[in-house]
């Protein structure tokens, strides 16, 4: 018996679009899902296969695994004896609905709108009259609410209810069933750990960004002041020690006095992402440079070639700086989300290319690896190095989330996929912003553009480009004001030798921003082109995992090598690089020549001398790092060995 | 009540000495505690220091930590209750009654008696009537009995029981209390998993080599068959899967038929051992022989400079062949207890050299590292890399047993401390072995050595040597037969130059194994010098982690940087050997000439070039690396890179 039975059910479906991540201030403002369309390409494919596949398979899994259904045992009155999964498992159920409400606010499918309100209907059935929603905790023979704030997830399962509810919110309008159960989470939550409440934070940071955006999409007040105290709550201490130390969840030192991103990756990001969304929305600037600090230093000296962070297995956290071994590189698909979010967050407070940068790399080396083509296995962790092919996981088992060395269907702990779906549903809105004087093109894609700046001002564009496998991007003015306006595009910082073209020149432009600032006419198109032909990239000699290695890159994705592109019988780690023939692009592969190393010697692994390679030379292709693993099972490295070194 | 309280108590307390690991057959035999006598040096130092102060210590925190109260809350029915610990603390207790029985063995302090007996009582006390005793299970409020093989650690327990009975047994002879807890408790476990009862194994061998050296203390067949019947059971997914693998515990391919040790490292060499206990006791070559394999390649593959053994944080487990990144390298100090005990095994069935050279640099650099000088903080693991200096551990509190950037005085899982202590009380034991022929001296120390050779011949020698400060061992005969017999001294294979001079004659000798046999003389001297100087060591070109780096080693220590011998503010991190100016011993200290990275970029670390070094010369000193984090908090490496690579 719960409060929910008693609302009256929303008849009217009427799509509103939505933007995720909207702030009040910053110095770009965000472009809603019904303003970008992507139009066939690269990511669209993607786009495309989360809708037709990934949703439903997700789907299918929370109601096999039981994790859907333990929402119906709690309304039946069966838990806790009936319930099935982890203690946060609640919260893939809310991030299915949040990729539903995007993909739904998104295109309309009327289907998965029915498959959304069907979800709603049984979540929202188990709500409590105080507006508690959890399926492990509460109940007589379960554990007391908040009796285990380090651990036990309730906060965040609220913050995934809430930031699904914003994006109902924004899909369908405040009134959608969704949007409420969360608002009354929402001021259950503020009721309960409000200033005179329980003094503390959760384990998992989520519920801070949720609340802010709550605020946004609701105006109360409220929910923001929740969000800033929860992030100025985290760093004192307020939670209890544990194995990996408090820093596993930022408690270790407060947010504005952190150096650096520390601690569980997922746990990390999210946090910084909440604290980006307080101090845009109270003009806390402290807070934002802290967080840029801890961005730039994470950046510089925790981040992985492909944008992946959190180095370590055992608490899948960032490791110490310079820790970045590619063997067993953890590179939690869901930490890329987080830092996707963070990075987009402080792209539109400060408008710095490098944050669109690090999102460039991220999506196409961490968050197009996960899935596979089907959209229904995945990586939950991105290793950047695999010395033992592995084998593939059962197609109707749950399996370890670390398990990675072929894409699984669903994981005992299974926060990725739906990461992933939400992060699909919502890809458009990463693509450009506006400001007061025009439209910021951060990421590229073939799409569409229709826009209104400031004054009233449409602006459409047509984005036109085969990216990432051509380098050439086509900026078609569709309609534009009579007044001068810029059009702003970002030049990768990897794109040494970019040219733009506009109305017959061609000039060279330097990594950054480009800005064209004139009166554009319909049809008038604009001419990007982006060097992709593969380059040879050095690792800072401080990071020891990767000394004496390369790697390849190729435009915004890494390369790497694999086995089955290799004579039989051959591994990968067999392969030094042989750079007096550096890599060429031949019919539309990129090859390499290698040496390889004698075959492996036994007895003590330590001694006078090295073995010198083979005088045979091997042309290997290298592929993108994100295709790796797709042609059954395989040896990997994206850092290559160079010969000699 | 339990039956115990019956049993007569032992009041004639002759010395036995005795001998850990005695196989009944093998190429070697091993010399008994009373048989050599650690004399004032390295290792005399440290066995002192155990005898000294690691015992009470470790007496202290049972108490303290409520582990040891435990038994007499069983015998008082306070439990489930009061328990404190982890569900294996029991075993704690035994280790240290192992090594006060080998350290009361050995040399007899009657004060280290009675507080022996004292902690046999309370033990004893706790035996249920079946012979059953665990703590932690089998009371109501309790998990029943056997209900969590993966993770209980119930065979665990009474493994180390066993063996602390052997020990008794060994050093009072088989009537001690200790011993018959032990012998009931053994016959309660092959009444409970013999070949009609509970078909499984433990998640954490030990019990087998336990059983297999109370079969040598008893001559009950019984046990070794219950021995043999658990090696030949594991392996065959016995055990429920479990996230990380039934690797984990070995039991995913059998153990005659697994190529590599692999999973959780003290699991994988504890069982190991107890293999070849059960393949010497029963004469199966083939096992002996797939153990040997095993060894062989996890020494080529997955074992560090120094010895030590387990690369992998998450499931303290052996990683994948040449994974063995000094980073966070975890090398736990049990794992590589764990290593002496079956390399020493091992050396016994076939006498190879290569398994005394491998407890010699296990013995210098892991077994050294751990405890601090006082004996009473200890490594749980044993990096090779620390990048941040960390901070002291508090002096009375409970830490986490990985963090290890200084030595803690307990952990809440304490194998370590115990394991240590077992290893020190034994330690002479590892020195020397006798065969038909006559003496073979494996380890170098100062020691006296009294044996008597098949036929009555008696032996008695005297090593002097200030081992390792200096390579020159003098083997004086004090003792010996009027017929030829047979002194063999261990070459190690890093001694290239190694002579021995024998009555005048001075001659160069090959790494491996050099006999001397004839007839000695009272008074005779034969002296082995082995080059300790420093050298420069590369590694295998597959061990990613440390590609372009050296490491210094000397005799058999190996060497580290340490960031207290550094100029102020300084990391090791920027250090750069410069190999143009060798590493040298001048005045006692090796030392060694470095250049520095230029201060950190800041930045995206992977470019198109690196920095190079400035031009500023450092000479640092090299100190041994179990001597590291012995002066305060340091950043230390002991892979170098090497200027220019």
């Amino acid at each position: 018996m719960t409060v929910n039975e008693a609302l009256p059910t929303r008849t009217d479906w009427t799509l509103r679009g939505g933007t995720p991540a909207a702030p009040s201030t910053g110095r770009l403002r965000p472009l809603g899902l019904r303003e970008v369309t992507l139009r066939p390409g690269f990511w669209q494919r993607r786009q495309e296969t989360n809708r037709a596949a990934s949703l439903a398979h997700i789907e299918h899994w929370l109601e096999r695994a039981g994790w859907l259904p333990n929402f119906d045992a709690a309304v039946e009155g069966r838990l806790p004896g009936a319930r099935r999964g982890r203690e946060f498992s609640d919260s893939e159920i809310y991030k299915l609905l949040e990729a539903m409400a995007w993909e739904y606010g998104r295109a309309g499918d009327p289907e998965l709108g029915a498959r959304y309100r069907a979800i709603v209907r049984r979540v929202a059935a188990a709500q409590e009259p105080d507006g508690y929603l959890n399926t492990h905790f509460g109940r007589p023979g379960q554990q007391p609410r908040y009796s285990d704030l380090e651990w036990g997830h309730e906060l965040y399962c609220f913050g995934h209810l809430i930031q699904a509810g914003v994006a109902a919110a924004r899909a369908y309008g405040p009134d959608d069933d969704l949007a409420r159960v969360a608002i009354r989470a929402a001021d259950h939550v503020c009721d309960t750990f409000g200033p005179d409440g329980i003094p503390s934070v959760c384990g998992h940071p989520v519920i801070e960004p949720a609340l802010a955006e709550l605020y946004r999409v609701t105006g109360n007040r409220r929910y923001l002041d929740q969000a800033r105290l929860f992030v100025e709550r985290r760093g004192h201490q307020v939670l209890d020690d544990i194995e990996f130390g408090r820093a596993y969840f930022q408690d270790d030192v407060p947010v504005r006095e952190a150096g650096v991103l520390r601690g569980h990756a997922v746990r990390a990001n999210y946090l910084a992402t909440g604290a980006v969304d307080v101090a845009v929305e109270t003009g806390d600037t402290d807070l934002l440079e802290a967080v840029a600090r801890q961005w730039s230093t994470a950046v510089a000296r925790r981040t992985y070639i492909t944008g992946g962070v959190g180095s370590r297995h055992q608490d899948e956290a960032y490791g110490d700086d310079f820790v970045l071994p590619a063997d067993r590189a953890y590179s939690e698909t869901c930490a890329s989300v987080g830092s996707v979010m963070l990075s987009w967050r402080l792209l539109l407070a400060a408008g710095d290319p490098r944050y669109a940068d690090l999102i460039e790399r991220t999506l196409f080396n961490v968050i197009a690896t996960s899935p596979a083509d089907d959209g229904a296995r995945f990586f939950y962790t991105n290793t950047l190095h695999q010395r033992v092919p592995g084998t593939e996981p059962p197609a109707d088992a749950i399996v370890p989330r670390a398990a990675s060395s072929l894409r699984a269907p669903w994981f005992a702990v299974s926060c990725c996929p739906t990461n992933l779906a939400r992060t699909f549903a919502g890809l458009g809105a990463y693509l450009a912003t506006t400001d007061e004087d025009g439209v910021q093109i951060h990421q590229y894609a073939a799409a569409s553009l229709e826009t209104t700046l400031p004054g009233g001002r449409a602006v459409a564009l047509e984005i036109d480009t085969d990216y990432p496998a051509d380098g050439r991007i086509a900026v078609r003015v569709v309609r534009a004001p009579e007044t001068p306006w810029t059009l702003s595009l970002r030049v990768p910082q990897w794109a040494d030798g970019a040219t733009v073209e506009d109305g017959g020149g061609k000039r060279g432009v330097p990594a950054g921003t480009v800005q064209i600032r004139r009166r554009f006419a319909p049809g008038e198109v604009v001419v990007l082109d982006l060097p992709v032909r593969p380059r040879v990239t050095v690792p800072n000699p401080r990071i020891d995992a990767v000394r004496g290695c390369v790697a390849v890159e190729r435009g915004p994705e890494v390369l790497c090598a694999e086995s089955v592109d290799l004579p039989d019988g051959l591994g990968v780690d067999a392969l030094r690089l042989d750079l007096s023939a550096p890599p060429v692009e031949r019919d539309g592969e990129v090859v390499a020549t290698f040496r390889r190393l004698p075959a492996e010697n036994a007895g003590w692994p330590y001694g006078v001398s090295t073995p010198s390679t083979e005088d045979e030379v091997l042309e290997v292709p290298l592929r993108p790092y994100h295709r790796w693993a797709r042609r059954g099972p395989s040896t990997m490295r994206v850092w290559l060995p160079v010969n000699g070194d």
